[in-house]
């Protein structure tokens, strides 16, 4: 039996049939006097309310607590350009993800076209049915313009989480490991192995929290990036703020003298460029499922392992962050989200576990409770802060 | 106090705090294994079957039991071109019904463009996150160029209910009312007064379900539609199809001699109007709030009488068509709804109360719990026998 054909004794398949979530009316419907208040004629009064004040669709309608989660199906996990319809089973769990950790109502919107500007224009059409969009698994580095355009066109949080949710969650973890070792985030050299939409924002994000970019170094395929190589779009940029000594070559040479290893590649690190970095160091390798160094051969080399899988310690696992975000985002009515949110998401999520630092926990687990509560309540004071909040 | 500012005391208001509607799980995600079968990287095998046969989206999502309600906002009940913001109020109404009456589980989609072309591109992208799409509020005549194409273009059922739900249910309350009366559809004199998406749709629904072409005349606001006249689109069809003896005039003329009135034009129709119809005729005046002509004015006059309101017998209400009508070409998993699955749409409607029949009672209470059961399988059925269902 080919692995894509569903085996009917598969707990996965049975769970899925029928997919993995549902509507729910929040208000009685069983009297001609209920359907009077909900529908016809009272709905009337409420649509003539909001047309007279926009505004007021936060207060009387689903909006304000509602996320589209929006995928064109081009990077579907570690599954690639698989498209929409193939896509559909991750959006639905990353929406009832959104509700079980945060009470966020997703919806799933799976697009069928991988078109930037019809994308940007569709979802610029959807969002006065949503209170923020999520994007999800858009490939890079199609995915920077959606994202950018879409901030700059709506007055409504958007979200890349491949991006900014791993770079949230790597960024708390760095903060835990660096208390743990006793170190300085703007101390540690950082390699970072990957520049697409997960490398690229992790960079950025630790820049933003403390990393300095003097100390950063980040590779693509095709060895570390610099001002030695041509280059267009975000990677000159990287080019431009990072790899200030002007190193050349491959991650092996990244590697040599570095403090923190954080691969969001895929592709694979030899031990023997991970046995280069300097002692004491930190390696987060998050490919899943198979981590560009496995996690016990790193541990060989560094005092802090992470990866992105469930059966290993310190899964940086983007759950920690979405969720939260997105409420406090919505709490606070914010009209997008900062660097600030971001950075206070990430205090947040290292908060949670700082009292009970181990190598083996420097981020809470997934199914923690405190979790997205302590986010959403860091965002909502962080937009707020940043002056992007509506209340 | 303006009619459009909320009064905190006002039920409608109350009761629409935060919206009326959720997204809920209908998985368990509390442990570790949960996610690891919900999400990833469990997930990742569901996708990956859907990849290899796109069908199977159909069994391990949740898009065969899911229906988009989309609007433009620009003909929101009776209250015209609101916009999309203040639209959203009816489509979360019209979603928590399908759940209520059918298990249908609908989201609210309002679109921040008027555009046909737009409309037209941004449904077709959306159609992979959803089993069908219900048009709602979009304003003739760009409502039936947008369902033409729509219907064209996608493998899933495209319905616009202010169209085809009033079309049925006024079929189903004809057939009751003749059988009361003791006459045949194909006797009777038909005049429709209002040719926009409701008028047109129940001039073509009356035909399809056995009226006499020849005996039917519509009017507009400029009186009664015939060849004498210069029209195009669907007016010009209209003019072609119905209007046999060539009347010329306005609904006085229209209605001279005619057993039934169907009126869904929201403008006022004079009594004595009604008086020149034939004796022991039929009246349905659908304008809501305010009746084409009062329902004790035309009672005067004629033998039935039925209105688009709760507070009178025989209410023409929507919600006796669409939940079961979703549900029935969902349940064949229909790639389209047939001119056959209305007219046993309305005959299912019909036959609830066949056996119950007084002037007062021609057709079922929107709240009748046999309705949407009995409209899905006469649909389902229906679907099979013209062949759109694939299952």
């Amino acid at each position: 039996m080919s692995t894509s054909t569903p085996d009917p004794a598969d707990p996965v398949f049975r769970l899925h049939l029928g997919g993995k979530m549902a509507v729910a009316s929040t208000v009685p419907l069983t009297s001609r006097e209920d359907l009077s208040l909900a529908y016809t004629p009272g709905v009337a009064r409420v649509c003539e309310a909001i047309a007279a004040d926009p505004e007021l669709a936060d207060d009387y309608t689903w909006v304000s607590h509602t996320v589209a989660v929006v995928t064109d199906g081009s990077a579907v996990l570690g599954l690639g350009n698989i498209g929409p319809r193939a896509a559909l089973p991750v959006m639905e769990g990353k929406a009832v993800l959104f509700k079980q950790f945060a009470g966020v109502d997703a919806v799933p919107v799976c697009l069928d076209t991988q078109d930037v500007d019809e994308i940007v224009a569709i979802v610029r059409a959807l969002a006065p049915s949503f209170g923020g969009i999520n994007l999800e698994d858009i490939s890079a580095p199609r995915c920077f313009e959606v994202e950018r355009r879409l901030d700059e066109a709506l007055s409504i949080p958007v979200f890349h989480d491949d991006q900014h949710g791993t770079a949230i969650v790597v960024l708390a973890a760095l903060r835990n490991a660096a208390t743990l070792l006793n170190r300085k985030l703007g101390d540690l050299r950082v390699a970072v192995s990957g520049a697409g939409a997960a490398g690229v924002a992790v960079t950025k994000m630790l820049m933003a929290g403390g990393v300095n970019p003097d100390q950063v170094v980040v590779c693509d395929s095709k060895g570390i990036i610099g001002r030695h190589r041509e280059l267009t779009g975000t990677k000159a940029e990287l080019a431009e703020t990072t790899n200030a000594d002007g190193r050349q070559g491959d991650i092996t040479e990244a590697l040599r003298g570095a403090d923190v290893l954080v691969g969001v590649s895929g592709g694979q690190i030899p031990e023997a460029a991970v046995a280069g970095m300097a002692p004491g160091g930190i390696v987060f390798a998050l490919a899943n499922p198979t981590p560009e160094v496995h996690p016990e051969v790193a541990a060989r080399h560094v005092a802090v392992v992470a990866t992105g899988r469930s059966d290993y310690p310190n899964q940086i696992n983007n759950v920690l962050a979405f969720p939260g975000v997105f409420r406090g985002a919505l709490d606070a009515r914010a009209t997008r989200i900062t660097d600030g949110m971001k950075v206070a998401a990430a205090d947040a999520i290292a908060n949670v576990v700082a009292e009970s630092l181990t190598p083996e926990a420097i981020v809470p687990s997934p199914l923690d409770p405190r979790v997205a509560p302590a986010v959403a309540e860091a965002v909502a004071e962080a937009a707020r802060r940043d002056g992007v909040a509506r209340r």
